[in-house]
């Protein structure tokens, strides 16, 4: 397809994604002249990716950059599709606690799940227990286990649903973009059985 | 306690404490005399879920007054406690579909949730199903079943918690704030159970 027909079928301006093959978020189309270059269904994918990443998570273009990146290195690597998350790992104000990269490391064993080392996760979660005591919440390893158990079964539901993708790509793609949009389905999901909890006599 | 000790005993400076106190987002001491007001346990509570609000929430002041006002309208009344949580649904920028409206009504009955009519939180998760539409993720009945049976029990774990709490003012600031506080542990470990299930051969 042309430049204008991507325009319309993604919902971007021309300018937009001009500025996005200039940068390199979108791959270059294949020159057919010296003026006009054709378009696939795999670059309005990816453009899809991208106002995704910017208009519903809110990610700024250089963390899309790092989560483009991370899709295309784990394209064709079930194993590696994990890893596509971990730019959307916050950057940490400070090194957690040894005790709190204990914990879990605690959980992650008593779940049988098995992380990359390098999975910025860890610390992720090591950061958000220290500040869950400092503000007097402390998490206990019943709550904690609750949360992961509910979650796995989530996760496997969601990872079944994306592996059933025929190209690899695309189930990156939609495993990284699945996870940011349904954060908000599951954050309110969570408040209203809160609410639902409190007011059974 | 004197002001001094309420800002070493907060982490809050003398400052800031008295600009809450200006504002009216904490309540006034108890004159002791013209020039100084005593304090009590309650005031430093109400300014460490302040403080919770702004720091690791984000929340604006006009935020946290409107949660502030919610706990304390909801304090000695089991069923409204949900209610506090009203303040923390997003303002939509457009009005969900009658679709997804029906659809969120179903999936309250179906799972046996009580919600106030006006609870907020059934608007926001109707214009969640309409973005995942929008960009070609539509959220199935399974997922969304899943998510609710797996948050109901996690619900009932930390509702059960703060209900052990002896004042019902201090039950409702808990779950108020742990519900925002476990938000990112939440959200990390989800992403780390996708990590794991896709690591799985």
């Amino acid at each position: 397809m042309r430049l204008a027909e991507l325009s319309a079928r993604s919902g971007l301006s021309i300018a937009t994604i001009k500025y996005y093959l200039r940068v390199g978020l979108v791959p270059p189309g294949t020159m057919q002249s010296s003026t006009w270059a054709s378009y696939y269904d795999s670059h309005l994918r990816r453009l899809r990716l991208v106002r995704a990443l910017t208009d519903v998570a809110g990610l700024s273009l250089e963390e899309v950059r790092r989560v483009v990146d991370a899709v295309d290195a784990s394209g064709s690597d079930h194993q590696a599709r994990g890893a596509a998350q971990w730019p959307l790992s916050p950057a940490l104000a400070r090194e957690p606690s040894a005790a709190s990269v204990e914990r879990v490391e605690e959980l992650l064993s008593r779940h049988s799940w098995e992380l990359a080392t390098n999975s910025p996760h860890r610390r992720t979660l090591a950061a958000a227990l220290d500040t869950l005591e400092v503000l007097d919440f402390v998490a206990t390893d019943e709550v904690l286990d609750a949360y992961a158990q509910a979650l796995e079964a989530v996760a496997e539901i969601e990872v079944a649903r994306v592996a059933a993708e025929a190209e690899p790509i695309v189930a990156a793609e939609r495993l990284v973009v699945g996870t940011l949009l349904y954060e908000p389905v599951l954050l309110t999901l969570r408040r209203m059985a809160h609410e639902a909890v409190s007011a059974r006599p």
